[in-house]
């Protein structure tokens, strides 16, 4: 059979990957499809890249765009960011070649119009690398649990931000040091924002999130919370106290015929199996009305693993699997998504109060006011903050209502420091 | 587009909840795939159990040879075991019909016979409820993972194994207590031999291994050991003592050019992701040389799981995604599998010994003439079988010299009990 022949247009860290994968692996992947897929050019403005990794040097061009005349079945795009990254695809797209991407963010804020000049091109978009790295979490999603509605995603997808949380967890040190850790390390960017504020999950939900309800869902639709104002305190509490650990949860579920999608600090029963998932190891955990609870694990970055996602579709676009998205995204009938102040959720809640009698009392006060029940309720008698820790959990509640209740408690003058808020979800399986 | 039509031979457990998961997700799949899949019959002798769900009785018949002259694009073979369902299998084949199938006897036995037929047909033979029940795992391995080496595959892929060793492990009860609970719940047969003896998991490694190697492996070329053996001791001390988990995996992997492929008791260290998979749940870890570690987790049984995956294949089957087995099984050049004589692994000893002095020199004086070095050793001082548990764990040693250390040591007067062997993996997750 002919050979498969990809253009490869970026050869940094994933692309370098890709490259490497291809030639390293390409007896492999021929043995395996009955055809070989061939490097038709890499395109790089640093040529020497490509031609470290072994790639002939008539196959090496300095410019994307310009790369594009050169024939080839599918355009690989690794180059990030939505600037030339998106007219790299566009052109690839208008000229019929199939497109495989890595790039979240590309997805996240253009994927509709991307996703409909595929279409109208009669080509294929295809993704997996974008959410969850080399985990084929885009592939179950869309094909392994096709058959399924799916009530529930619950994803670890920032290696970054579970690194930083497995430390705080496992060693007692505060965010500042195990962020500084994640930065010596590799884990973490200097300026660590899009990782810890909750950004690069927010992109990811919103792929997973406008796959499995069929609507396009955009970033900014999407509930953030970081993971800065955690302490090593309630990470003890949670876990010596209500047995929980906490996580850095993107979710994405049904609730009464419309869609939450939200990426917040979150904190889970410690023997559910998300609640293993640890250092930057990503998993998504899906919940189907037919296939119940599933669980899909790896690496959520790096070189190798997102090089292996993306070949991935590669291989997937060689043997002709050409369907990207499905269908009725282009239907125009969308699921709400709902905003915050709809939530309702569980909650964990840390009062910094002057040790003071009745301190206990004003704060059960304005909790039951606003119809918020306590499930448990604990004082300890450390110094924290200039205060002492006073911690409830709550039975199911309005989040509309904890914000309410929160912001009278915090005005009240025993109280000497904003309230920690996290939410919580009681998952459980069901064997 | 035209709607898909499925024929459904065999309307039982699994069946029924395919015809159940295509009448409630109907229109779920058709506007995700763009295409109706439409059920052109259900044949079952028990004409009723198809009615009962709803379907028209002009679509009913009682023999699954007799259907497959009704027009479908694909047959979906749901009656188990190796007699009529081959005959259904063989027929639809040669007719030109797309087949799915959930039967993983029928594959291990007969597998490279129905793929050639199959691939001379030019048709599709989909297994994917065959492993693992709802969990996607033979798609990631086939197409998720396609660009990598896989360099080993550690299943936890018998759900009642897994409860019983779940129950004995959390409560300390024996396993003869477990499985009869597990009998009780109906996640045990009555007779459980095929479960508890591991050669349900040695059916599915043996399609794993057949995908991930590239060479039609049978039941037969695995080394199989059940968990009847193991006791509430020695899931303790392997806690208590060790820190390891006791699973039943299946097993393989790539070592030095060749294969094995295996089933048995094995001990992981507890806080590796695979000793948090518990009760019924099921679980393959796959290491692939550039995705690293990645783990799939789910429902190994059950009506809605196993029709989930069975649904997979068929909108795959749909999409037009025909691609059924690697193109290379049928190329001939075989990787060996090994014999369990060649295998080397660190070991669990656990001796039953008279209260003597000098009991531990002798054991360690045979271990030591075969060359086996103790890692870690320990005297119990407790009545267990009618001597006292002398429990010691090795480095890597070959199999061979375990066994026959151990028939040595079997062989002393101050031993009253056959020696307890299990295997360890030092699964250790690289971050």
């Amino acid at each position: 059979m002919d050979s498969f022949k990809v253009g490869i247009v970026g050869c940094g860290t994933v692309g370098g990957g890709v490259v490497k994968l291809l030639l390293e692996n390409g007896e492999l992947i021929r043995e395996r499809i009955g055809r070989p897929v061939e490097i038709a050019f890499v395109a790089d403005p640093q040529r020497e890249r490509a031609l470290a990794l072994g790639v002939p040097k008539e196959k090496v061009f300095p410019d994307g765009i310009e790369a594009l005349k050169a024939d080839c079945d599918a355009v690989v795009e690794l180059i990030g960011g939505t600037g030339i990254a998106k007219r790299v695809v566009e052109e690839a797209l208008k000229k019929g070649r199939h497109v495989v991407t890595a790039n979240k963010a590309l997805l996240a804020d253009y994927g509709e119009e991307l996703f409909r000049l595929a279409k109208e091109n009669g080509v294929s978009l295809k993704f997996e690398a974008s959410v969850g790295g080399g985990i084929p979490v885009i592939k179950a999603l869309r094909e392994g649990l096709a058959g399924n509605r799916i009530e529930a995603i619950y994803g670890i997808i920032n290696g970054t931000a579970n690194f930083i949380l497995t430390q705080m967890s496992q060693r007692g040190i505060s965010f500042e040091e195990a962020l500084k850790e994640a930065q010596e390390l590799g884990y973490a960017e200097a300026d660590p924002t899009l990782d810890v504020d909750g950004y690069d999950a927010a992109h990811k939900i919103a792929i997973l999130a406008t796959l499995a309800y069929c609507r396009f869902v955009k970033t900014e639709q999407v509930f953030v919370r970081g993971i800065r104002e955690i302490t090593p305190l309630d990470i003890e509490i949670a876990r010596e106290e209500f047995g929980y650990g906490v996580k850095l949860l993107a979710i994405t579920k049904l609730v009464n015929g419309e869609i939450e999608v939200r990426v917040h600090p979150t904190m889970i029963p410690e023997n559910h199996i998300l609640a293993s998932v640890n250092g930057v190891f990503n998993a998504c955990f899906v919940e189907g009305d037919f296939v119940g609870e599933t669980l899909f694990y790896g690496k959520g970055a790096g070189r190798e693993p997102t090089a292996s996602a993306v070949v991935s579709d590669i291989v997937d676009l060689a043997l002709g699997n050409t369907y990207a998205v499905p269908e009725c995204l282009f239907k125009g009938e969308n699921l709400r998504v709902r905003e915050p102040e709809e939530f309702t959720s569980s909650f964990y809640l840390r009062f910094t109060a002057l040790d003071r009698p009745g301190v206990l009392a004003k704060i059960a006060s304005i909790l039951g006011k606003h119809n918020i029940s306590i499930k448990m309720a604990l004082q300890k008698s450390i110094e924290f903050d200039g205060g002492v820790p006073v911690v409830m959990t709550t039975h199911p509640a309005p989040k509309k209502a904890i914000s309410l209740a929160i912001k009278e408690i915090d005005a009240l003058d025993v109280i000497v420091k904003p309230t920690f808020v996290c939410m919580i979800e009681e998952l459980e399986e069901r064997a």
